[in-house]
């Protein structure tokens, strides 16, 4: 890359926009250079308008720069969205049509049938569905999202175990507080306690792996054949969502064929070599109480899925395993970026 | 009853030995004599002993009882023990040989075949295994123990649930710290973290309820005809388990029907009208988001069990829940106080 | 009291107004009739209109109520108030123009020349500018406010001290979360942190304790003549506000006699007689490490409060200790319930 | 530097140990190539011996290492020590006899008359009782310690306001929870608590940091000569200790002049340049809820001290702030391996 591409950021001042300026700064590629935000931090220096809520402070170039309000025309031909998903179905949307290419992190559009959800290493070539988009809908620019940030774990765990014939799938989350953004969750609420709900969630669990794991086509995705179950739960955790999940596959599986299939785990050229793709994706823990939020989140810069405690399920007739990933950087603003480096090197921008 | 029944409490200066002395203040029955700890403590007056970790102090009339040793020949007929389980076995089977009823919150003898795992409104009759070991063993006492304390709300929550033919149950749970006894969890190993993993855990969550649920026959439990997996995580809250918990059913069971059986579930005579029996055993919340730890887990003075969030799970092709129940209290001492109180009323002692 | 005294109200469904609500469940003279809130909550049914962050569900008795506006003309002949000070500025004045009795836990009027801070136990000869309110006013009513929740502990442990000349008092103090009211603190913030910081907290600690601690006067209260200093920070805890406190008196002191004045500490009559006044309001414990918030913040049922942790403060020439006090019953909904039977006991209702 | 000096870690296994190791990864002067622990890990490999507590792995280079006894005839010519203070006192004294040079975590030696407390910034001279312990006592290595964690961050915001005549200085301290080591403080004890008392703590607090500002004369320190009176509490917070202090100057001081004073603070050469050296060791923050342990603890890699909150203190007729620094970097490994830096530097290795 010669000179870097320019950036802008919708949300930026909530948590997950964020991440993506935190992520983003020193990236080889990219720089941010548009802040947009609600009318009612737009006008204002960025470091006036945002709650920092991440350690230390924004960075230098980006804190002085002047929010802008939604509806903006953007210079920047990528843009990283942290939008809410009713607005974000607007934005997005509009966006695309004039051109810019985005990497949103917003629900709006991941079921769309001409939108990818795009986890690098599991699904690479789903990024073709942006030549979907260009056809049908004249764009020169594109629209791909991340999957939900429970969602982006039990995909990255299971996709190694397709070649077995995932057959159905049990997930249990225990989800990090920063998955609801600031101020987001109350204090009073989630201290010495755990909420067993999270609004909407259940359902994109137990729907966006299949699209994830499933096979592109023409101009559409098949979504994985098998049937999921989730139940989602919040715990008095910053950072980094586990998941509990039992799998059922369509024949026997030996142990040591679950272990080989996630140990030599890579996504396809040129995933690996892309500025945010981790070393590993998977990182299989053999001590018996990984992987754990706390020591295991920031694995691979925060991009590693950390997967630990296989052992049989006599419920499901198959096996059982706990994973874990850093919900606001793989499961969101970290997977949007790589998905964004994917895009770039395939020629989209 | 005429003159309170004098009890001893073996491992009186742990985390479930106070509680023990806690649910005991007062009580209409029982009055603690006898504190029985490890020779470290033994000798000292029991406040001196004691690093007291509930609210407030150790009840007065307690505070300054000289702590026993381990041999000690007991005065009490009733004795109570939050005892480890290697030092369990040798204590228990001695006092049970010397005329003593022993109520213990210890895994020792839990699946020992002539000993019963108690839950009152679940499974009162398994008292009668008292005769048994009578008759076996020559005893005038008896042994009866309680479950592990996250088996507990799974089998409340499944008893009146049994009617509808039960064939697998999954649960997953999510532990409160005390359930480790003092010191226990290291600080530095829960804050802003989750362990997924308990020493020894699953394997009980796999088989006490079975015992608890099963049918006593003549001198044995046959064990419920179903298949259990579980998986036990660790989570940054004081007291309270909760469970998520997917049961697949021998035939379609309509939600009404589950739901019906849990508002009518009741214990049969004589255990509503015990001292430690909460009203209600079950308590069905309807909120999406309860039950939850610090909210629920002192209902029914932490005797209740409370569950919510029943939906369908199109994996088990049953129902899916979730369970709580306050792990020091329901799950241990309050639980073992309730089984002696059953005991007593049917005469054993 | 033949007949109880009806009840509203203001502020409703935030966190204090629960603890109003609960506090008042079973209450010998009141029985609560009406709940005030904003007009987003008015008209609703009050379980409807609050989410209920205390521990179990609302009371029944209240739960059906309908919640009126804040300008409804309300029945009930005493009001406690839970409003934010702004609000409170407003409809407080307006209530006793009409006859009503208020008791505040808002700010707007604490330091008006004619509207006592009570703490019972220390002032209750302050109720009398209640006549003063009526002589000038001409009310029928009148109005009365607790402390800010800081101040409830600091004066308390402060007030048998006065008779040694208290010079200067500097305070640090470690606040719950819980005395943000709800949402209140997000738990991105305070998770695993400390905020060093609450906005107009540490005037009013500096002023505060200075008017609960002086002589009333013809139609005025004189301050104490003393120097205070605070700093306040939050801390990840839910209810109990711990302070450490050096005091700096006009002659050296015995640290037997600071403890003999607080070992004897009681209020006057008839405060100790009335029903929300702790057996002791002081309790001075001797471990090294009390007071602690968990532990202690029940004493007395949340109205007492603990001292401990005497020694000399090389730098103030004079004492340090800790105190702490359960900041929404002490510090808050209790303590105006409190003020209110102090108020009764007077004659004034 | 040529070839890096071979250096040997007492106490590795335990909290600091672990961050000595994590430190010195990578580190451009230093290689560990000895772990010395008790007689329970001797023997093993250090990734079986040691429970590691901080987040990821052990480093690989380490993880092999066999775990030497506390006898050990050492070979590295550089120790840190990370031992309890009493069995510091034996082995670190007998290490400088052998000829080694120690930069002790630990207490034993902080009192001394011929051993430093060395916080590079503020006391680089100190150093040179190193020529004092080997004329007196014949050593050819040398022995230094750095500060009780918490008395560094008191320390460092004190030392540029030395100008000002610091006559006396009140500190409250909220400690974190890895400052108790691993396993350390119980969950039980301080979820959702605060525990107002750290055994020893105050009298260090109130020491060390005068004679760390104190002036070294020919072979021993001057204590500044100032009064100090510590509060020690420890809260819910994983690592980053902060402290409140009023200081009372013996003239005025203008705001100003403290904030260019803090602002100007740099170390003496050559400390600035030492690898472990922060770009700035004092960091003033201006937002009014700064420095908080969870945002600000990382800053400098853990090793600047962050200042904020200046305002004047009524009862001092001074000045108080805040301040907060890294206990188990700033405040323990991070500070040795500087100090060890400095001692390199200066040739005394």
């Amino acid at each position: 890359m010669n000179s870097p591409i320019d950036v802008a950021i919708l949300g930026a001042t909530g948590a997950v926009g964020q991440r993506f300026i935190q992520l983003l700064e020193g990236h080889p590629w990219f720089r941010v250079r548009e802040l947009v935000a609600s009318d009612r931090s737009a006008g204002q220096r960025y470091e006036n308008a945002a709650r920092w809520v991440l350690p230390g402070n924004a960075p230098e170039n980006v804190a002085g720069l002047t929010v802008l309000p939604l509806d903006s025309a953007l210079q920047s031909p990528l843009v990283f969205s942290a939008l809410p998903g009713d607005i974000a179905q607007v934005v997005e949307w509009r966006l695309a049509e004039t051109g810019h290419t985005i990497c949103s992190n917003a629900s709006a559009y991941r079921m769309h049938e001409h939108v990818p959800i795009l986890l690098p290493e599991v699904n690479a070539d789903h990024v073709r569905l942006i030549d979907t988009q260009r056809r049908i809908y004249g764009w020169s620019g594109g629209l791909a999202t991340n999957s939900n940030c429970t969602a982006a774990p039990v995909t990255m765990a299971l996709a190694p175990l397709r070649r077995f014939g995932i057959e159905a799938a049990q997930v249990v989350s225990l989800q990090a507080i920063s998955g609801a953004g600031y101020p987001g969750v109350s204090a009073l609420d989630i201290t010495d306690n755990v909420i067993p709900y999270i609004g909407g969630e259940e359902s994109k669990l137990e729907l966006e792996p299949r699209k994830m794991l499933g096979a592109v086509g023409a101009d559409a995705i098949d979504l994985l054949n098998c049937v999921m179950s989730a139940t989602c739960t919040r715990v008095p955790v910053l950072d980094g969502h586990l998941v509990s999940v039992s799998v059922r596959f369509e024949e026997p599986v030996a142990e040591a064929d679950l272990r080989a299939a996630w140990a030599d785990f890579r996504g396809p050229d040129p995933v690996p070599d892309l500025p945010s793709a981790p070393a590993r994706p998977l990182i299989v823990r053999d001590e018996p109480d990984r992987p754990q939020p706390r020591r295991d989140r920031d694995a691979g810069g925060g991009m590693a899925t950390v997967v630990g405690r296989l052992r049989p399920c006599p419920v499901m007739g198959g096996w059982k395993f706990v994973a874990m990933a850093h919900n606001t950087v793989r499961g969101a603003a970290g997977c949007s970026i790589l998905n964004a480096e994917l895009i770039a090197a395939n020629g989209y921008l």
